[in-house]
């Protein structure tokens, strides 16, 4: 099996790493359009062998995009088309987007949309780029799968297996779902940590001050706060209805703790702190 | 040298381990008002014997309170009037409290004002009670040492080699200072993970969804929303003023995020996370 991977940075990677050394893969190829991180992919050894595109889309059985989701909309459309040209029913093109309602409509009448496989695997850093790649990322954590019935049964339990070298547990959802429980549970916890980070750069002038009550919970709060804006100015957009849907909510909850502060209403903030812990029942 | 620690949660039970074990007290002794917090304490062997406050207080040479901030105020100046009365001028009590100024204040005229030392060590995990106590959990964090030139140089030098026992790196401020400080760092990370916990319970009732898309980073970001009530309902008032000051801040912040995504200002977005990602400099 030939796996081509396009966009070689953490998600992409990553993926190269595990697959060949599973033994999922005989030969990876990837393409990657920086040439810095071109070479260092070469370098690294993510991949066998750097290629062209065309090359990937022609040579690959399977073909992964794993680059940012507005250019990943277009960029599965036209590896259907050439799917379609080429004639081959066999080959397959998976994407790797944190959105998937777009990407799932614009193929959807597509002749060769059986071929395609939408997935989002949920693991990942808040770093990027081929140096960022590493094994086993994505064991044990959640890889979603997207109206799956769409995709030919064959192609989907391919990809199954993929995912299953990987160790990822496959949960299945109809695409408009994912974005809606996405924008709930991760879209959101990277817009409060940007907005953390935005209010302590800017009221913390002293940035040694930063540095030295970071102990107190801020440096993991803010982690998310350090992602790339390449990822993630398309994910907000493309996702902007939910987004903002639970941006509203979440500035209410935090105007009921302002509110409750102000009055030292000491009872109301106990209220709101111990509905909060409920989360511990859910999250370890 | 004794120590008496007075709360054995996660911050005295840990200052117990290690100021022992490091040779620091020859005998530690522990005051905890909750009787299966108590007994647990002397089963884990956190402290050599718990005993009552006022043996605490008559027998330590060094006395830790490490209680929730709005009892600390009452039993730091309690324990003054009980030095006073006893006529020693050896004994120290230091408090562990995360808000000095309101401390720094109500003791700041006592007579025996010398034998206090205001500190703040800056560790501790979303756990409480003496099962969250670890050993090491100080090491390498920061301890501010507030309003340093009201208490005796002699007695300042003690709590810096208890501290450096610790491994803590000593960070000198005025209370006031410290207050402002700790908002903007510590508070409002506690603040927004709070309502980034009650957004997600009230918008996601399906909880096998929040922990199946956990993976997206919200963990980390969530997981200060962990945090006990009886510690920070008097923390959040006691700082009132600078923390409301700060969610200000924080959702104009939010608000601008908002606005970009409400109008597909795709410049605008990356403009807030780059900006945000200057964090990447200061936290690793």
């Amino acid at each position: 099996m030939q796996v081509g991977i396009i966009g070689l940075g953490l998600i992409g990677g990553s993926m190269a790493i595990d697959l060949r050394r599973r033994g999922f893969a005989d030969r990876v190829i990837g393409v990657e359009s920086d040439p810095v991180n071109a070479s260092a992919a070469e370098k690294i050894g993510l991949v066998d062998e750097v290629v062209s595109y065309e090359r990937c889309v022609e040579e690959a059985d399977i073909v992964v995009v794993a680059v940012p989701v507005g250019d990943a909309v277009k960029m599965v459309c036209d590896i259907l088309d050439r799917f379609e040209r080429s004639g081959s029913k066999d080959r397959i093109v998976i994407d790797t987007c944190s959105v998937k309602e777009q990407i799932c409509l614009a193929t959807r009448y597509h002749s060769c949309r059986p071929q395609f496989v939408s997935t989002h695997p949920m693991a990942g850093t808040e770093y990027s780029g081929p140096w960022a790649a590493m094994p086993n990322l994505f064991d044990g954590r959640a890889c979603i799968f997207a109206d799956v019935e769409e995709s030919s049964p064959k192609h989907l339990k391919t990809i199954e297996t993929l995912y299953e070298t990987l160790n990822m547990r496959p949960i299945y959802m109809n695409s408009a779902n994912h974005d809606v429980h996405t924008a709930y549970v991760s879209h959101i916890s990277h817009v409060t940590s940007f907005a953390l980070a935005l209010t302590v750069l800017d009221k913390e002038k002293d940035e040694k001050h930063i540095f030295d009550l970071a102990s107190g919970g801020f440096s993991s709060t803010v982690r998310l706060a350090k992602s790339n804006a390449d990822m993630w100015v398309p994910i907000l957009t493309q996702n902007r209805d939910n987004v903002l849907r639970v941006i509203d909510t979440y500035i209410d909850k935090m105007s009921s703790f302002r509110d409750a502060i102000a009055d030292f209403d000491e009872g109301r903030i106990r209220e709101l702190i111990e509905e909060a812990n409920r989360i511990r029942k859910i999250i370890r």
